[in-house]
């Protein structure tokens, strides 16, 4: 299993700190919380000296273990909370979620970044397939550990509050299938199949033949191997290639947890891929992580987990997606609450199996990762990101829609 | 009643017509025939000379009556058609439906207009006083002839298509209140209220009070005498103004109907009235015609039926009012194939009070508006307009939705 950190253990280390803080850290400590604002966090230097909230309440405290851990986060708290967070030099006391939490919410009021665009660049295929591998092919042994029984590694769908995890990723599935109103016998392109369970829901649920594509061989190896083992390789077939190299027309194109990582850059290509793909009665879902307001993807997730990716807003998926193809919105739903209960799962799992993960690759690479599932709950209990689900028709279609899912 | 078209009879009058149509006259046919393409109508001559569709299979003909007709359909089609139609110089055989459904598919291909922008221009509040005065002081007589009991103009909610009109306005007023989870004791503000329809339900069926804007003065009255008659006056105050005037802060925005009278040009001081009116944990609700892509409504219906109007795309909400705010989207729903049987049930009314029509104007203002109702269920229909409903929360809100409506 690849880690990605070996080797960088010593970035923050404790060498040079002397026993107690001085002013100047103390001003650093001071510019902290003036970026934080009012989020009730205290904030704590390694020799106890700390800053607390206003009104003394507080979920939680971040504690700054050495000079180093400090100054960096001061220069660049986007991507260094994550980096002193993952190899201990910053620690957090009390729930991490709830401080994450406060964290986001004191940063609400923030400016949109006008300059979002700058940090695009188009994910060539290459490009893409590296970004892939870096994440996806960290083996299916690691995520097992964590996922569910499908192997689902998107926004399930919980029917009320207190399903199973097991239960909601079949809800998620089931709904998006009567959301696109399969037929017996249509055909169906996804882009983007993870493990293959959707395809493999489809093919069995439904009665329809896919055609699912990742450029992640572990996955479309266990995707296959299921296919096989579950009688139904006649009528899904797994394309380890790229979506681009998508040919042929289907009934429906399906989309999920791909778009974030496609980049604005690449829209365009994603929409011709759509019209090229859809006939003319033909309809499709798309369901990504996206924002409100543009906003780049924080710079310590892009470097340590999903290189490549950025999360749009329903505004820069209709102008790049759908508009030029004259594609027609029938439904968006916003799941981001399902998100979040779909990361607390996922985290219980993960907390619980800390101790194989360690064992799998190290502490470092454990930490990163319970900090981007903590976070990314937080993220999405406090609004600063989203789970939508688009359905569309070509915009001449006849295909009526009366009551919706 | 004003009509608006008093004096304008002799525009396409027969007078200097040959009885027998000439090679050019046949030209000119044969560029509409190129214009509509392979749609199925016959086009026919003053003297009987016809150019069929190629498979000979038509829902209808296009007939025009003289030659002045035909020349101006040639040089400006969108808004001549209906001028023509209008004044009885063109007309059309077969259900009329039908065959500007099949216009309108002719046309699905064509290119989107990108200076569509161009022709907007902001509608200061003098300018949308008297758009509003053109369309909606026409006299609560006119509208009660075709409208439901409740006088709702807008697209209903059939849970059947079978439904009937009266009972589909009350379960779309009774869906936005759902949709809106609105709970006794809690204020609404309403941006176009009509005839105050939505203002009283929400009062008596759900306990909230409302604060209702129209700039029609005739329509106010009649709310303000209903809301007297029901016992709910000291519940909904129903304002003579402009939304740009709304003042204090609401639980709840909603507007129906209204966005598309707007104009992209104001779309920021509608969203910045949205944002100075939402508490922080507030919600809203948008309902309005809306386009795949961005195209301009036709220049007849601009001229005769709705001065100022635009119907936005999805992207052009989202970037003019929703992302400047911060406001999130919780869901969209299209409506459209609601709207094109609302307009169905309308025009049937329409046709049944036809002599009370011509008799309350003349005979040319009755053509106009069965026109302007076949040709909105038409573009209902083929898709070429959408129908939305977009449910938003500000951003940071901590509203969580498990389940929607």
């Amino acid at each position: 299993m690849r880690t990605h950190v070996a080797g960088q253990h010593q970035t923050f280390s404790s060498e040079g700190i002397s026993a107690f803080s001085n002013p100047l850290d103390r001003w650093a400590l001071r510019q902290i919380r003036s970026a934080v604002g009012a989020a009730p966090i205290r904030l704590l230097l390694w020799d106890g000296f700390q800053s607390a909230p206003g009104d003394d309440s507080s979920v939680g405290s971040i504690v700054f273990r050495n000079r180093k851990a400090l100054f960096s986060c001061v220069r660049d708290p986007e991507l260094n909370f994550g980096e002193t967070y993952m190899f201990g030099a910053v620690e957090v006391r009390g729930d991490l979620v709830a401080v994450l939490e406060a964290l986001y919410l004191a940063l609400h009021g923030s400016k949109p970044r006008p300059w979002s665009r700058l940090w695009q660049q188009s994910n060539g295929v290459g490009q893409a397939k590296e970004h892939v591998h870096h994440h996806y092919d960290l083996g299916n042994d690691f995520y097992r550990l964590w996922l569910d029984r499908e192997m689902v590694y998107t926004c399930a769908y919980f029917p009320t509050p207190d399903a199973s995890l097991e239960d909601a990723q079949i809800a998620k599935m089931e709904r998006i299938c009567r959301k696109l109103r399969l037929q017996p016998g249509e055909r169906v392109a996804e882009a983007g199949c993870g493990w293959g369970s959707l395809a493999l829901h489809m093919a069995k649920q439904h009665g329809v033949t896919v055609t699912a594509f990742n450029l992640s061989s572990e996955q479309i190896d266990y995707a296959r191997h299921r296919a096989q083992q579950e009688g139904v390789a006649d009528r899904v077939e797994f394309v380890n290639d790229d979506y681009r190299n998508l040919r042929g027309t289907y009934d429906v194109f399906v989309s999920v947890g791909m778009l974030e990582h496609v980049g604005l850059a690449d829209f365009h290509t994603f929409g011709r891929v759509i019209d090229r793909t859809l006939h003319s009665d033909g309809r499709g879902l798309l369901h990504f992580i996206g924002r409100d307001r543009p906003t780049p993807l924080n710079p310590w997730i892009r470097k340590r987990i999903f290189p490549g990716a950025y999360p749009p807003t329903l505004r820069e998926v209709a102008e790049g997606v759908l508009e030029p193809q004259n594609l027609s919105v029938v439904d968006v739903e916003n799941l981001r609450a399902h998100y979040a209960k779909t990361l607390e799962h996922w985290r219980q799992r993960f907390t619980a199996a800390a101790p194989d993960v360690t064992r799998m690759s190290n502490a470092t690479f454990a930490r990163a990762w319970d900090l981007y599932l903590a976070g990314s709950q937080a993220a999405f209990t406090t609004g600063w990101m989203q789970l939508f689900q688009i359905v569309f028709v070509r915009g001449e279609s006849r295909r009526v829609t009366w009551a919706r899912v």
